[in-house]
């Protein structure tokens, strides 16, 4: 496999896009346990949760607290989403290392998700963007359904090219293309990272997949066979599809970590310090996670030849 | 994705690998019914049941018994696993379609499930196609821990290129190489694939993975860059690890045919069949199964804008 890259570099989301799923409301020192349980597994960098209305996401009600409690951990990147000019005032408060503005690829699902527009989230995007670059504080976007849309289906791949050259105009050269409903295939993988490539070759793109019909990982792997270095994912699994109540959420990173170390593909993280944080996460939501490796350990974790079979 | 096949063929193998890790016993009737679900679906290859000891896997005890049920199917054919020729004798007296024989790549998996080196089952299969070809039936063979061993660790592709040569100079042609406890990497998949293209042109290679480590249908994905056309999964992902209670199974059909599908590449089978055949599965199991499109459905299964999310 000579064209896979040697090294990825990994988002942890676990903590915004996996808890805020979560039927129990985690108090704040639970949170920061996991979040140094899992910058002690290596991680860099953290999308740590969200400056969204307390009353719509009561889980994430403690983002400035978690911010002032986090922010001190050098070589750390802290990243907040905002979903609007008050979310990143909010944030900058905080002081957010980078805002992730979201918008979604699908007229259906913004308005559903965000009560706003592709065109209309742009526009908002133009006054995040002001707003941070006088706080001297980066912008990256999450764009939500780019692989599928759950109320629309298929999303054309012009339509997110156009929406992350728009983007992209703004400034704005890290975008996250997230298939929010688990939707992506490899055709479509394959199809928005040549896209990408020919079409907007100074975009660094993330792809961040969901587990929720079992092509996570096989979504991971498409990517990298197309160049694709910068992955997010959620620890144990962590996450779910609100359609689907026992769906698997996002792509698990520990599984997905012990995937590209046996690719021979580095990413700085330690498996077992993320076997830890996975176990953690377990505990603190009180309920099984999807993750696998959690469960059986890695390839090579051997047994003992009188072990029962 | 040009290199990719037009079509691939499934054995589906829930009610033999799938089952016999179960705790519930299912009466004959129950099996009898899921089996014939997955006819309705399409399935025209199914490892029904084994021949081996019922004091040893009691679950499938009523083996003769399934084979005298399903036998008159046309178009359908019925494997029976056998681990000897005692168990062949049985197999061939039920009328079983074909006698899939079953070895280990490693001596000390090979010790432990089955009693015997390699070098001791080869010379047995020796004897168990003699007696197939006396009754006119076909013997094709299972390789289990071909990519690797819970107890040795890595299995070397020359050792199984070796066996693989050895079990095809017994006149055996359909080698079915298995990932029993789901070790398989991207890596190795592509090394066994192309050393058997390479080496052993001859051989109509299955590939059959297990989930444990959450890389079964990336294992399927790198298998069909290689140019592999047979599969073996099984309903629901039905089956587990012996060594992780909650690990996940075999390789889930209907998450791989909706994979497949997606990509373009027929299977013979409908999904959603596939899908009610999987919910039997479940309520016959009494446990939830680790399939994913069963819970979620398929990707363009879409969702009223009004929705709660």
């Amino acid at each position: 496999m000579a064209r896979l890259p040697d090294r990825v570099s990994i988002t942890e989301v676990g903590l915004r896009d996996g808890l805020q799923i979560e039927k129990r409301i985690l108090p704040t020192d639970e949170k920061l346990a996991l979040a140094r349980a899992l910058i002690d597994a290596g991680h860099t960098s953290l999308e740590l949760t969200s400056f969204v209305s307390p009353a719509r996401v009561p889980q994430l009600a403690d983002a400035a607290e978690l911010f002032s409690a986090l922010r001190r951990n050098e070589g750390v990147e802290l990243k907040a989403l905002v979903p609007n000019v008050r979310g990143a005032e909010r944030a900058i408060a905080a002081q957010a290392d980078v805002l992730v503005f979201v918008l979604s690829a699908s007229d259906a699902h913004g308005r559903r998700n965000l009560n706003r527009t592709p065109h209309e989230s742009l526009n908002e995007l133009h006054e995040v963007a002001a707003t941070a670059a006088a706080a001297r504080i980066r912008v990256d976007v999450s764009l939500s359904v780019a692989f599928g849309c759950p109320f629309e289906g298929d999303v054309a791949v012009d339509t997110v090219i156009d929406l992350a050259s728009r983007i992209q105009g703004l400034g704005i050269q890290r975008i996250s293309f997230c298939d929010t409903t688990g939707m992506a295939t490899p055709r479509q993988v394959r199809a928005l990272a040549e896209a990408l490539g020919d079409r907007l070759p100074e975009v660094d793109p993330a792809f961040h997949f969901h587990n929720t019909r079992g092509l996570g990982l096989v979504g991971v792997l498409v990517a990298l066979q197309e160049g694709i270095v910068r992955f997010e994912s959620s620890v144990g699994g962590l996450g779910g599809c609100p359609f689907a109540p026992n769906a698997a959420g996002n792509v698990c990173t520990e599984d997905m970590v012990h995937m590209l170390h046996e690719m021979g593909i580095e990413t700085g993280l330690d498996l077992a310090g993320l076997m830890k944080a996975a176990q953690l996460a377990e505990r603190l939501v009180g309920h099984t996670l999807d993750g696998q490796v959690m469960k059986a350990g890695p390839r090579l974790h051997l047994h003992g030849r009188g072990e029962q079979q």
